[in-house]
């Protein structure tokens, strides 16, 4: 028998841009007994969570929800809009953007990949304007779709989506666009219906705060539209038969009841704060952890202050510094994960989470379990990013947190 | 805010076929905290899960783990092995079976349907004689797969699969054999291996007593042959890339880390109460659940004694009677949820579950709600199904069940 | 390391007097994190555990809420009130009067012991008629306190407690009045200010359904005069301070604070229902017991049909049938505890609880437990007593229990 | 209903030295299914925890469980083994050691309090010298128990209990040696039977990571012998019951099941890290804290660095500075709770708890909300306490915490 318990004296920082640390509420939630997903109250817990996850899209339009963890959502995103040797356009923002690439090509897509020269293009968001002309210049209209990553999980960029649907607009192309917010969703402010987006993919494990194995596409007119006569044969991902039984708060098949507990609360939670709330509160911490890693000398990942992550920071280690190493160090002797460099960018960077239920005090302890690590690893530091950091949260100290019922 | 406790005082029976009653073990151990699955003590918790998961299907070969619901697991078994326009031969066996073939339909495959006339198919398991004269006739090899359901959820009827692989071996047939143990495995005996079965797919909400959320596909080198040429589009479903990362306990995208946590717990559940000791459990309470239908004086929707299910019992209702309207009395005034009739036979039967988590006592509770029930609902009866249980519970009175540890 | 799950496949079947099943939503609650006993929030906490508290005792009084078991609750009724030397008059019901009686004793009280003779006493409730005669010869006054137990826990026996107030009235007596309801809050109709009981004892782990270690005095205005003269050392259980203290919402040392949460959530599910409709279930699950008892041809404990306990159900084993051997017979081979005899009955009936979170459906399982057990034994049955409660409970049909939120 | 999750978003810090923060694991464990406490496994269960807490005492001798906070174990010590009028001798190391003398008179004791004058003997620990002068003085032996505090709660001293047994011999003094380890109990070293204490009282809610509502009393075969003769009244606390039944490892009143399963998987997370390595542990956290305080410039309140405490750090503000209001913003604008000073100290200390579930992290970010709030308050800082305990915690690195099971 496996003990289920890995860890430690004390509690685990898990600072891995997702899954994320999943709140006690949640955990709770999750523990009411499983119902009769075809029995009366099921309709009613089903018609809340679909009604309450249209707000955290921003849309008014459906949400399906997925019991499948995220990369179904992304499978479900392209089979239902598209055919087999469509041409669909990707911008490389770094590994989760080449992944999905790598799936679009699986399912038998045709696919085209713009993006900035080496690692140029894992620093910086998605440029628009590379959008735009390679769009006026498809005057065929063979792009079927343009495909792009919102909160780049790999890199901590996260691109400017609006901008992306000027871009399409500009150049007067049909192309549908797919989003992908997977980590971006309820950390970071996201808006599929005022910016226009015909598929948002999004998962549980991040800005939700639960467990993996929900995921989610909101979808567009549009792309219902175009469902109708996409081929890419689809089953368990065809949204039809899901919008339509979830006009009563069913599914077509067996939902996963208990992450649906999960999501009830997590909505609960998100909404009760506020989402506008939440989205500040990111920005604040993320603003704060940058300023760690400008005290420490090292470089941001994101290479674009217009375009910082507020879910995540990639921190570049100094040439011939193993980021590997230093994480295990760190988890080693910190009872901390962080996260570790992928692709292009393996052992060279490492990630620090501080999305979803994140705090100015997980950050601070996150931050010293970091700074110890880089000063036993041997890494030259320029100075202290825990005082840096200290000195932003205090210059803009939270609204008080605490209030009894 | 919803209210989750949807239930008033006592205990709700969830006594349909599942999904069906998680104990508290299990929701416990999906409460621990969420870990990375990119961290080291992921691993050691995939290979456990990977490891024990084989036992329960009684399989050397590969199980793969899906972050997904059952029907997923379907869609995976039809999309690894089958290339579109193929030929494939499935049974009716009741509601389930039909859904299947339906959705292979939606998959660009075509179907043939073999079946008894009328309403018999759905009292009667898999015709393993129909198979065999059917593929003798097709000489030519169109075939390329033989899907039947082992435990059919919509009627209570275990069919025989290693009758259905001696009727493929004596028809000296090279399709592949693709089973459906969803509501089978780990209440009703399963036998991947000696069976001979190419792919076997199932669910968590079933006998391993998990919420809906976690799907498998044991798979044989014939089915993984097959995988390699197999043309229908694949990514989320692709055996191929999970099997390679499983060898070190890990999986190419996000599991469902939590659910692992329960699988891990009910396969110490089932393995600690000893596999044959859980189908012997089964069987028992079966019998007994079928002699109070028949002291009743009511039908059982399976007419063939050698194929009763151990996981369920479907009850016809006189003619006349509207079984949907007995469910809910017995919903409204026992706190009891009852299994529906399904497709063709909607109103004319309820279903009990006696799977999973099941023993004498909750059995009687189950039986004592039907009979108050149906009394209630005017239906005449025989004679005390209750009584009829106990004599039957009392005569093979189980082996002593409390032991301090 | 000690496996905590003693017990095998399927639910334990908990139905002694007590400690009751505790539902989920207790246990969940109870996980709450842990907080400040002096800071803001707890405060709220306390005000309102405090104020529900009362209305499950009927009373607009203090009640002092003790971290401590139901014994200790003894305990403070006596040292709060009495000096030593003082004479009190008890009155015989079963064992856990007698065992007060001990404590009482062993706090330096003069004690004398009312009550019938042989083992009528513990099959019948308190004798009023008694009590007022025996305070009528005691025109001294000698006679500090009258202490009765309600609900006799070893007996199941419901002693009328405003008759013992009107006892002491006509007789003209100025003893206070202490009542145990340990066993009888929230599941049996209990009043403590109509009732002019002055300090009122009562647990947690009984019709509260929450684990042991809280406990109560429900105080009068005169015991807390009474309490300003007495000189029984008393520290951890003088009241003073403790109802100082909650003035607001805190207490004057450290309360457990989980078991509070359980409290919290107990008294919103025992309101929620209503409390007389709490009172009206358990009144028809008793009767459902007895029809049953009564149709075994067995003996009912209580041999005085107007206070039949609501809580519990005595039952006598034929001349010669050791109780105890079913007891384990039945724990052995269904799964399911049951109360043993106390005392004078050891041996001679069994106690089966259907307090707290009790229902049709989990009755009847008991019932089937018990009636297999019995015959299993050997003991003969004149009949089927869970016919016989089936039979009552369809009579009663309870009104719908099910609504979704 | 009251909304039990105070909180907002992310983890509260509750850094006050008890209730400390309660693991998962053992939250868990306390929701495991409530069982008869009078059936077989119960035994299991009570002989496992009177095991293993002997363990956690260093003794050998009988520890008596109670269903009741740590309170109520104070007055079990002093009613076991005295009688009224009995003169004992105390030492004012603090609020608890002057609430223990309070209780004691309370109890009809007489009582004789040594210590220092003024705040000095809140800032240092109990005087060895001074008790053996007294001892020697009391040649009639009229003092029957000498009671102090291990570790002082309300100051962060740390006494040596060693000191003051052997002052007791060298007086050649029969008195008993009353100790309370509430707060210091497996967080910092103590030794029931080396140290020759005949009873040390504890509680649950502190080294032992449950929440409040277990107290115990570790007794000698002196303070056994004692408690024979002793009058002062005692039924709940009485050890003889007790220490009878906990033969077969049961309660001769109801236990606290559901606290005595969080008890159990406490035992095995101190023994599983070992007793010893848990002592090193709080004393490289607590010596990390101290060096925090002294880099602020700020007074810690312990002013004998040989009895600082491994458990809580007591910080001194400057003259003028009101310390709760410096309390009240770090738990408004950071979401963490610290300890008020207590008595004689109010307003003019905090205290930070870094005892039970403590590691590396969670002093830091403990560190860095007061470092933040002190800033934020106007106190003046000699230096960044932050960085001095970063040094001191990567000069004595932590051996790997994690390891896969």
């Amino acid at each position: 028998m496996l003990k289920l318990d890995f860890h430690p004296a004390g509690r685990h920082f898990l600072q891995i841009p997702g899954p994320s640390p999943v709140p006690d509420r949640i955990l709770r939630a999750m523990s009411y007994p499983t119902i009769d997903h075809r029995g009366p109250e099921f309709g009613a817990l089903g018609l809340q969570v679909l009604e309450g996850i249209k707000k955290i899209f921003k849309t008014a339009q459906p949400v399906v929800i997925y019991p499948a963890s995220g990369t179904g959502a992304w499978e479900a995103a392209l089979v239902n809009t598209l055919s087999a040797g469509d041409h669909v356009l990707m911008f490389e923002t770094g590994h989760f953007a080449t992944l999905w690439k790598k799936m679009a090509e699986a399912l038998g897509l045709k696919t085209e990949f713009l993006g900035l020269p080496g690692i140029e293009g894992w620093r910086r968001g998605v440029q628009a304007d590379m959008i735009e002309q390679r769009l006026r210049q498809d005057s065929g209209h063979e792009i079927k779709a343009v495909c792009v990553v919102h909160n780049e999980t790999s890199t901590g960029v996260t691109s400017d989506i609006a901008a992306v649907r000027r871009a399409i607009d500009a150049a007067g192309h049909p192309a549908l666009l797919l989003v992908d917010t997977i980590s971006g969703l309820a950390s970071a402010d996201y808006r599929h219906d005022e910016w226009g987006v015909d598929v948002t993919v999004s998962g549980s494990q991040k800005g939700l705060m639960l467990p993996p194995g929900i995921s989610f596409n909101a979808v567009s007119k549009k792309a219902i539209e175009a469902s109708k006569t996409a081929t890419l044969p689809k089953a368990f991902w065809n949204w039809a038969e899901i919008i339509e039984m979830n006009a009563t708060g069913y599914w077509p098949y067996t939902p996963n009841t208990n992450l649906l507990y999960g999501l009830s609360e997590a909505i609960d939670m998100i909404l009760g704060e506020g989402l506008d709330n939440t989205f500040a509160r990111h920005q604040r911490l993320a603003h704060a952890c940058r300023s760690a890693v400008k005290a420490w000398g090292l470089e941001i990942q994101c290479a674009d202050p217009a375009v910082y992550s507020p879910v995540l920071t990639g921190v570049m280690t100094p040439p011939g510094v193993d980021a590997d190493a230093i994480r295990k160090l760190i988890y080693d002797k910190f009872n901390m994960s962080l996260g570790t460099g992928l692709g292009k960018m393996k052992g060279k960077m490492f990630r620090i989470g501080h999305l979803g239920e994140a705090n100015d005090l997980t950050l601070m302890a996150t931050l010293a379990g970091c700074e110890m690590g880089l000063k036993l690893a041997g890494v030259p530091l320029a100075g202290s990013g825990v005082q840096a950091a200290m000195a932003e949260l205090s210059a803009s100290v939270a609204p008080d947190q605490l209030k009894a019922a």
